[in-house]
């Protein structure tokens, strides 16, 4: 591992010269142990996201960075485990059905979750609006949720992919997260080290997404899935529809609301098609697909585990959820057809309302957030309620409903309304 | 200077777009501050490598610069100024003597110099090599010595161009050295805010130079002749040879006597060309030239101008000049032509022997160096001395022998043999 140094790795990189495994091995052994300076280490983040790096490279990086931390192992337990990554959007609180309902089909969803950041909100975040539950477990208390309950959400401890967590850091700083190479290989790394069986990735393109244009989302989807399955991993990509916002809700406490009627059976019909979906594939990737998910919201054994899966983290699922102090209801200004529903416009509303944060060290409002009353292809009708927003600060109305300017269409009633497809495309 | 963030300034020209006015002096002036960390400019820094600036961006980086620090001014002194930066080469010693020639022939130079970093040497690592001589000039100690000598060749204060001097720190670690409106910004805000009303910049070409390719050196030299002329000082450069090295020594008390020995009307016949040549620039540039610098060296005014000078810094130009304890002398391994004398070999082995310095915070030796005793296009005969090393620890000499080994090529007696020229191009 010796024999390298910053600048020759750096310089290489910008030189447009394909990394060796050995100066790739150095390189994040000696950023994670600070030899590497962040200022090095951004420079070269910025070389890597103007001159690309090939798949062997990408591999290689995404190895050095598992290798940086503890790989879990969970071929012990009595049934395969299935996982699932969205590379995030608005109202997109699929992870809290879908780990319940797949462990009730009898395959185990070990999910190490994150905060969200920005306009996109966060799992775990969603998840602690639910009174007393907690995100972090021990290794032996996950081990022990996924053997009784068979699903765990929690957060993803100091010890996997420390490379990754201090890479992602310092790339959210300085202009460097949007790097395809960078972006698949801080995913794949940590969903390879967590040791799961299976793997279904939700990637998002559209306005709210990360991926506005589908090339991108494909060639990220495509990267994803090519590490996973080299490293072992059952990996299949769903390329899916993030120009609305999933549901009917973004923000944390109304998402968990909107979870709990999927799995009584009910909720927004996007919502319970995206869960599905993700749902299909997770089982068929763990060797499952005799079982069909569809039956078990049906007949309630998904929401028996999700009750579980909140009681073993402390949580009471039958506890009130918090509630906004504020709302401000926005009616429509015109009757006719929705026809479109920006997921950007309402994810800045939901975030400027208090339901994300802007810095890592931020709180969240449990009750913040955004619901809207129609989605595109409904009616509404003028002066009807259009929009909800929820906030405990009056004062950040204002600026919620600006990011809200121009991000619906009401037109005519009759016109005619075509459905994007929720999944554009599956890679696997 | 508001309303700007760093992530937004560094996408910018990660998305190759041009930096307004406003990006440019905010990003400055709160990286002066602290405001931008290092590893945000270290990713602006390598966008800008990869993707360019336009010249507008350059200058408008160039002023901001500037605007970080004190600016100096000249114009009450009783003579013209004229200033002369080399970009940087092996056996470079040309400072020591033009200063002084300059200053005899009636125009004021005030060369504010740096310590050498890698394998070419600095200007003021050369001149502390002699007895009492001392770098650190205040500003009033400046102007009077220019007002008294004419010449003066001291450190650049820390108030000078504050925002180059951390960057330049910055791009030396982070393999953004190698960037042509990185290069010439830096440069020229020292220069224009030195405030000097004349400059020639020497341009060197050639593998002991930083630029080893012509057309970027000229791109680097055109860049710089707009910015030192928009900003209204008479700038020309000189694209000069530096495949070979500059005269007969490379090291620090060894070129202060070659140095000498050009301004008592002999030396290398390289160094005396050159010196001639950037003179008559610097005269022309002043407005003064009708003086013929070569008059100045003949009768002794020049070398008079250098005592004066080296006593005004508290040095004694009598004293003898400090000696490397050990030599090891290389012998020409065969009879012939010295057809060619690697600038970069012997500059690496100077380096290796101790004249140079590998971190900023390094000593040097005053006695290390390299003596040839052959310039290409003389015959050497076997056996007899090709090379002497200098320095103060034997242990050196096996590291800067290999340095040399490949770096001359003798060829047999009555081998044709065409000089490059020294001075390639003109360009201002």
């Amino acid at each position: 591992m010796s024999g390298h140094d910053a600048i020759e790795v750096i310089s290489a990189k910008r030189d447009r010269h394909e990394l060796s495994d050995s100066q790739i091995d150095w390189v994040i052994d000696a950023y994670t142990k600070g030899v590497v300076a962040d200022e090095q280490m951004s420079a070269l983040a910025m070389a890597i996201l103007l001159n690309g790096m090939t798949r062997r490279e990408i591999a290689r990086w995404t190895d050095a960075m598992i290798a940086s931390g503890e790989r879990m192992d969970f071929s012990t337990l009595s049934r395969p485990t299935a996982d699932k990554h969205s590379t995030g959007g608005v109202g997109d609180k699929i992870t809290l059905p879908l780990a319940p309902l797949v462990a009730a089909c009898g395959v185990a969803v070990p999910q190490l979750s994150g905060r969200g950041l920005g306009h996109t909100g966060g799992t775990l975040d969603k998840l602690e609006s639910i009174p007393g539950w907690r995100a972090a477990l021990s290794n032996q208390e996950m081990f022990a949720q996924l053997e009784s309950v068979g699903a765990v959400i929690c957060a993803a401890g100091a010890e996997l992919a420390p490379a990754d967590k201090k890479l992602y850091a310092l790339r959210d700083v300085t202009g460097t997260v949007e790097a395809i190479p960078l972006i698949a290989s801080s995913i794949m790394s940590k969903k390879i080290a967590e040791g799961t069986g299976a793997l279904v990735l939700d990637v998002k393109v559209g306005t709210g997404a990360f991926m506005k244009d589908v090339d991108q989302a494909r060639e990220l989807a495509e990267t994803m899935v090519a590490l996973g399955t080299g490293a072992g991993v059952h990996t299949v990509a769903l390329l899916t529809d993030m120009s609305t916002p999933l549901g009917l809700t973004a923000g944390n406490a109304i998402e968990v609301a909107e979870s709990v009627e999927v799995l009584a059976g009910g909720g927004p019909a996007d919502v319970v098609e995206l869960t599905l979906a993700l749902a299909r594939e997770m089982l068929a990737g763990a060797g499952r697909d005799d079982v069909d998910p569809a039956d078990k919201l049906a007949d309630g054994s998904a929401m028996d585990a999700w009750k579980q899966m909140i009681r073993a983290q402390d949580g009471d699922p039958d506890a009130a959820l918090p509630v906004a102090r504020e709302s401000h209801v926005v009616t429509a200004p015109s009757s006719g057809v929705l026809t479109r529903l920006d997921a950007m416009a309402v994810g800045l509303a939901a975030w400027r309302l208090g339901a994300g944060r802007a810095r890592k060290e931020d709180p969240v409002q449990a009750g913040a957030g955004v619901v809207w009353h129609a989605r595109p292809g409904d009616d509404v009708t003028q002066g009807e309620p259009l929009f909800t927003l929820l906030s405990d600060d009056e004062h950040r109305f204002a600026r919620a409903l600006e990011s809200l300017e121009g991000g619906f269409d009401i037109e005519p009633a009759g016109t005619s309304f075509e459905a994007t497809p929720l999944v554009i495309d599956r890679i696997g």
